[in-house]
């Protein structure tokens, strides 16, 4: 199927995809009086009382705010606010068909780190939480950390914490399949930007000890000329066996390829070279680093990408619904890294796994209560 | 009926008003690749070549951001953006429903007039319009001014505007059944906020030329002290014969009271004190100036209010979602100062005015269109 061409059919014909809608007849005289004024002054006036009731007397309990400057839209990149919006629709109306969550886009016009934390700040009273989307790294890391600090609602970076607490999971079943034992593996991940980094430390916490990363110069090891601070604080954690060179260098005698990257193809060869049975998850959209018929076909034991038509789609649709939902029905008001493993573990026993079929699927609707109850519970 | 229990009860219940839906369907894999990755990319690629295109392929066209600081909400004053939600989730309600408008409230965590304009600037890629709300005053004119030279989509305030529009439409047909006319009225406006001033502006637009406005220390005149830009301005063009003292010493012979404060209870003394057979619009929320039942006791000859269980609603629900349904099928940029009589006269011209109805009812779905009508051919 033409997916590009039924997509812009469908955005044309239907202008966009979400709406709004009233949860309260409106029909009368009387509805009005009730949901309008005069009525919603004594709700107003109770709430102005106590703040605290707007969890109560309003929506905001389940309302979600996506906030992107749309500076890293999927593979697309630096495209500007109004093109991240069919995106970020796209993730709302996944938040209400999966979640039953009010997400509402907010497309904003800059790409200043401080303009968008105090927007976030500015929005707190309207929402029980933040959904950050598409921040080109490395201002995301630096904006969620201080959001994390400084806002009283829960905040996740999808791109950073969603894409790893999926590829845990996605790892968890391909060990159980291969019979691997996670800590021992050899991983490389392609690509430092933002789910890169958080790939790697969420692994690194659960106690992966070989992990060499990789950006557009190459490999990231200690010492390295042309490091951000991100990435130096992660070049001190990974690669002690100082491996220099670009992905082929890399890749020799690895168990685990994580591509999260739109550079850098992976070849029959370069498969080839990994250790016996490696786990491919070519994950770069909408064109994997390598097709899973070639990584098979070089010894691969268990292939992922990103896409919904090959089997095994790694993609963090399958996370942020269950999360909010979490965090909304917890009142919890930041995400641990225990909860991203404990989600990533949900994620992972929703399926008896085979190597055709290391996740559920974006579509099963079971998946978000299983979430929200395992990141509830920690 | 007791609205304020029943509207408790109802926000309560229902865990307040709004909610999101899609207009899309996402049952299977193949409607999330339409809807989202991998399809959704076509789309924003070619937003991100053509920014315009957002007017089509999203919900933009028809999406209206409810911003407010919650300082001004209802006769409740300052409350803050929390206690504002209630209020806003009504207004997006009654978007919805009577102008098919998707509305979303913003319920901001500033008063800072600069913050409140970059916070709008920030999130024009996001909406066709913005709908402020609830500002007080003066810090609502400047904002509304500057947002409308630097914003590239529609804003109207609508304290200001809506208020005097709906106010202006009640007036012409108060005139119509009472054979006055309406530039040799004596007008006296209790109130100078956001809602009188606005209506002194429109008013005198419209060739009024004998207008009195008085605030909290008396009326305003020519060189009176306390007076802030705003005022000072409409002192200028106002009280050309010099009335001093307070409501009661400029109500004597004047021919129409609008009432648009909290403060200033009316007697029927003072009813009685005004020209032959007046018309009162005691727009005061929840409790009017003067209860119909004593002003037409008083004399007067029509009597409107703000409350929807009385005749004569005075409500400027009848106005935003008609001048938004205009504005975004218009494209249209600014609102002008033609277009807003143009919506006062469509509002007027929408009955066939008695003493008792001079205006549609809010539940009059014909209404919108009219509005919209009117304002786009202008």
């Amino acid at each position: 199927m033409d997916y590009n061409k039924k997509s812009l059919e469908l955005h044309r014909r239907k202008r966009g995809k979400l709406e709004t809608r009233s949860k309260v007849p409106l029909k009368s005289r009387d509805d009005l009086s009730i949901a309008y004024t005069p009525g919603v002054g004594a709700v107003s006036s109770a709430i102005g009382k106590n703040k605290k009731l707007s969890w109560e007397l309003t929506n905001r309990a389940n309302t979600v705010a996506i906030v992107t400057d749309g500076t890293a839209v999927l593979g697309l990149g630096d495209i500007g606010p109004e093109a991240a919006m069919p995106v970020m629709e796209g993730k709302a109306v996944i938040f209400k068909n999966f979640a039953d969550i009010d997400a509402f886009p907010l497309c904003i016009n800059t790409k200043n780190p401080e303009e968008i934390i105090s927007f976030c700040k500015l929005i707190e009273p309207s929402f029980g939480g933040i959904n950050l989307e598409d921040i080109s790294a490395p201002r995301c890391f630096e904006i969620v950390e201080r959001l994390e600090k400084e806002l009283s609602i829960p905040v996740f970076h999808d791109d950073q914490e969603g894409t790893a607490i999926v590829t845990l999971a996605a790892l968890i079943n391909a060990c159980r399949v291969t019979h691997k034992v996670l800590k021992e593996l050899r991983i490389v991940i392609n690509g430092a930007g933002a789910a890169g980094i958080a790939i790697a430390r969420l692994f690194m916490h659960q106690g992966v000890r070989d992990l060499i990363l990789i950006d557009s110069i190459g490999t990231i090891y200690k010492g390295r000329k042309n490091l951000n601070p991100i990435k130096k604080e992660i070049a001190a954690r990974t690669n002690h066996r100082k491996i220099k060179g670009r992905l082929e260098e890399a890749l020799v005698g690895a168990d685990v390829l994580i591509g999260v990257s739109k550079g850098n193809l992976v070849t029959g060869e370069m498969v080839n070279s990994m250790n016996k049975g490696p786990i491919i998850f070519a994950m770069a959209n909408p064109v994997p680093e390598i097709m899973p018929d070639r990584a098979m076909a070089a010894g691969a034991s268990v292939v992922g990408t990103g896409r919904s038509d090959f089997p095994n789609q790694i993609n963090n649709a399958l996370v942020f619904p269950g999360i909010f939902r979490g965090l909304l029905d917890g009142k919890i008001k930041k995400v641990t890294t225990k909860m991203k493993v404990a989600a990533a573990i949900a994620i992972a026993y929703c399926v008896r796994p085979t190597k055709k079929k290391i996740l559920p699927l974006v579509t099963d609707h079971y998946v978000v209560g299983k979430i929200a109850a395992a990141i509830k519970n920690k």
